[in-house]
């Protein structure tokens, strides 16, 4: 392999590339990142054997081969690299040389041959999106999976198509985050658990706002492709809960307040109640909402003003997962759905019926 | 207690004073910040028993008094309030209430009574210089000192006045750094040793180009007058090393190179070495020196132009060592002078002969 490329393209490829390594794999190989060199791209891509990320940038390709290099090294090697062309060889295929300027660094890789094959499913059912809307969908359910490898099914993300109608929803027993969206284009009906680990690293390499995504379904792979990058997961097996279920219908309490000035009230009494049990007392009232929390530390009174629907109430959350819904909800109201202190609370925006977030309350007593 | 005073001015005392506070004291009421309203001031003072921070904010004052309040809890809370004036109240002395809007937040605090005296002392030698110059000197000072308690004079730097002419030194055994600067007034001749980690808190509090600072040396303490916030500091007992006797004179090799590019190279250099010893090889020839490290990672040569006086040679040093005396340096280009492979390379910046970096070289055979 003999390859000329810029160092931003190879910083860009290496960067996002990277995010498939996987972090204490118990194959050394795992650790590195496949370079391989053919008409006139570099292609480098990186698995954990759940996961793969797969990223091409153009280069100017002098003798076709490939390579796997350690990602840790390599990656902060090219970061700091001067912005001069680079060349990277590869003579023996266990080894790469990478020249720029009058220097040259030797990083010691493996054989691509021992690298496992990244599998380039075609998935049964594929829509379009751009890129910005999906990273704003996922910042808004990520934060309620679970990180709890023993039920994996709470670690996923729910992709379900029904009726024309994009649902993803995440739960981790205790809250439940659930975006929805039209889809321009009829699909079949479809539903599949996607690791919320493969969609914290694609969230974090989408967002152009000027460019779309493609996510293709198949039975038992996901696969995301972008202009240059793809990222392939498994799909989790299982049963995913039912969701519905938990929603209630109607309510008993229904508050309206200001997302902003809650948050912070919420914000400020976690700062005390964190030293006990996070937990945070609402009081409704008529017109305001009384926000407490008393710990060894002292205690916290602050009262929000809201516009009440139905019967006065009280009712105790744990105050980061509230946090978490509130900074997740966006818009500048909210609704606040409730039927008792056991049942859950709705957090909805008053601008749009897409989205909702659903925090379990905690007893008190 | 009762004071009135913004979000913006409380926010500014706590951050500063909460510098004083001690990490891990077996002292609760030194986890404290302590409050004294009086005049129309609010002052806020913490300490570990060996550096104290004292910081002034304008408030009104409608009762006198004071209360120590855990620093932490305190400091956070004080940091989420909203932009809107704040009362802080202690009716009993050992807890405050914080009103703020419709809302309050009671802390739990300590009586003032307990809290140590933060002596004043009066200096015997004073002097005044801009906060930015002072800064600059520290930064190229304080990353030379040792965090080995148990040798406490390499934990500090040695302020020293002689004839006129101020200097900073400080030293681990393996580098040491030098900053000295004419003093435009006479003051006598003084030697003391400044904890590392009180003049490290001090050099984050100032660097306004238009104040000045005042330097106070008393007895034992040091201390350091800004507009609203004072410094206080017990000075290290001990013999600071004869640095006069580290620093060679003359040179058999003096090289001259770019600060930048050689700082670069070394950085990759270390990339590698610092899987192994963080040896960096220098090979210095008529025109460049190459910087070599070979590890088993892989292997780095690089080569950077250099203008050479005197002998060709070769030496090893630590590659982190390198990277703090170039990041410190400053200037465009530098002068580095050895002696042999055994003896230490002295860095200075072509332009300025006010600094001086003193690095050890690695015994590599």
């Amino acid at each position: 392999m003999k390859i000329i490329c810029t160092r931003q393209n190879l910083v860009q490829g290496v960067s996002t590339s990277q995010r498939g390594v996987s972090a204490k794999s118990p194959m050394p190989i795992l650790s590195g990142i496949l370079l391989s060199a053919k008409g006139n791209t570099l292609t480098l891509e990186a698995t954990d054997l759940e996961m793969g990320i797969q990223c091409t940038i153009p280069c100017n390709v002098q003798e076709e081969g490939s390579i796997v290099l350690p990602a840790k090294y390599f990656g902060e090697i090219v970061r700091r690299l001067p912005d001069s062309p680079i060349q990277i060889e590869s003579a023996e295929g266990e080894n790469a040389i990478i020249h720029y300027g009058q220097s040259e660094i030797a990083i010691n890789g493996f054989s691509a041959d021992e690298f496992p094959v990244f599998s380039n499913p075609q998935g049964n059912t594929s829509f379009t999106m751009p890129e910005e809307e999906l990273k704003e969908y996922l910042r808004q359910v990520l934060f309620a999976t679970s990180s709890d490898e023993n039920r994996p099914v709470f670690t996923g993300i729910l992709l379900e198509i029904s009726n024309g109608i994009l649902r993803l929803v995440a739960t981790d027993t205790h809250r439940l985050a659930l975006r929805e969206e039209n889809l321009s284009n009829d699909l079949e009906d479809i539903s599949v658990i996607i690791p919320g680990k493969a969609l914290n690293e694609l969230s974090r390499v989408i967002g152009d706002p000027d460019k779309n995504i493609t996510i293709s379904i198949g039975d038992n792979q996901v696969i995301f492709i972008m202009e240059d990058t793809k990222l392939i997961s498994r799909l989790i097996e299982g049963q995913f809960p039912n969701y519905r279920q938990v929603i209630p219908q109607g309510y008993k309490t229904r508050i309206k307040l200001k997302t902003k000035e809650f948050f912070e009230s919420v914000e400020r009494a976690s700062l005390l109640a964190r030293v006990g049990t996070q937990v945070v007392r609402l009081a409704i009232e008529e017109d305001k909402v009384i926000i407490s929390a008393n710990t060894e530390v002292g205690r916290i009174h602050e009262e929000v003003p809201c516009y009440l629907s139905g019967e006065t109430m009280q009712i105790a959350f744990n105050a980061l997962y509230l946090i978490d819904a509130l900074r997740s909800i966006g818009g500048e109201s909210i609704h606040i759905d409730m039927s008792g202190p056991l049942s859950p609370g709705i957090l909805r925006t008053v601008d749009s019926a897409n989205y909702l977030s659903l925090v379990l309350p905690v007893r008190t007593s």
